[in-house]
């Protein structure tokens, strides 16, 4: 099972597709889509669009994970700008027929560390963990995009276990 | 010249589309694309990006008017939500290569009552006067729609007065 977690901006969108199997999880590819910063919010919004169709179609992963929409921004501002990113992003989810997930970032972080309320840092090591990665994930749109889709992970693995797959 | 006005929602979504030629404002059509209320936000983003995708390739607009960002929201949640809206439908001009203008809400409404906080009731009165329609513009998402595509093709006008329009 492959997973896309996203971590919407209209800056820098990050991005990771784990793949799951047989107990164990593996990093196929993370990255970030960057909106030109001088571009138009139009142009924005098609390279958000392009980018994440373009990992959909290459890497084709079965779900998209992504955070819950949630009412704690600093500014209404930033919220529409987000949601400008997100609602494209979901679209070329639903238009190659890939699944969408949102959790709460309490949960990925309980999900994570066992803690709701972890650090940043606490996430970072927990995801370098898991992954068996040489360093910290960086920049923080990576560790967040990482941290949705192992959430995602676990919470299939859960899913498995509570109805006892026959084939573990 | 075909303007399409769109007020975006991700309940519902208001457009409508005008055409001016020799001085002459007139209504092409005007409606709603409404997301299934009960669908998902998946659902419903991809609904009003297939509605507005719809429109843009029937009616041909060569440009589309949406109200600017701005943080006057109740709660930031719709904000978030709005901006879904708004994301796909700026998509789906881009991609059919419609060029995306956004006008304030009291350059809007200055522009038809002459009134920047002009009340709704007076914003109906001036588009049904101007398109010269039978009743007033109903529902409110519809008047939106038809007054920011009103907008445009003043703004239009008066640039073309400014450079003395041989033809006009």
């Amino acid at each position: 099972m492959r997973v896309l977690g996203i971590d919407p901006g209209l800056n820098t969108t990050g991005y990771g597709v784990l793949e799951y199997a047989r107990g164990q999880v593996r990093l196929v590819e993370a990255g970030v889509v960057r909106g030109r910063t001088k571009g138009s919010l139009t142009a924005r919004v098609q390279e958000i669009y392009d980018g994440v169709a373009d990992v959909i179609t290459t890497l084709k992963p079965a779900a998209l994970a992504l955070e819950k929409i949630y009412a704690h921004y600093d500014r209404p501002t930033t919220a529409i700008l987000m949601g400008h990113a997100r609602g494209v992003i979901v679209l070329a989810a639903a238009q190659a027929g890939v699944a969408v997930h949102d959790y709460a970032s309490t949960q990925v972080k309980k999900s994570l560390t066992g803690n709701g309320r972890a650090p940043k840092s606490q996430m970072q090591l927990a995801i370098q963990r898991e992954l068996r990665l040489a360093r910290l994930p960086e920049p923080p749109d990576v560790a967040d995009a990482l941290a949705i889709a192992l959430c995602h992970v676990w919470s299939q693995r859960a899913e498995a276990m509570v109805y006892r797959d026959p084939d573990p």
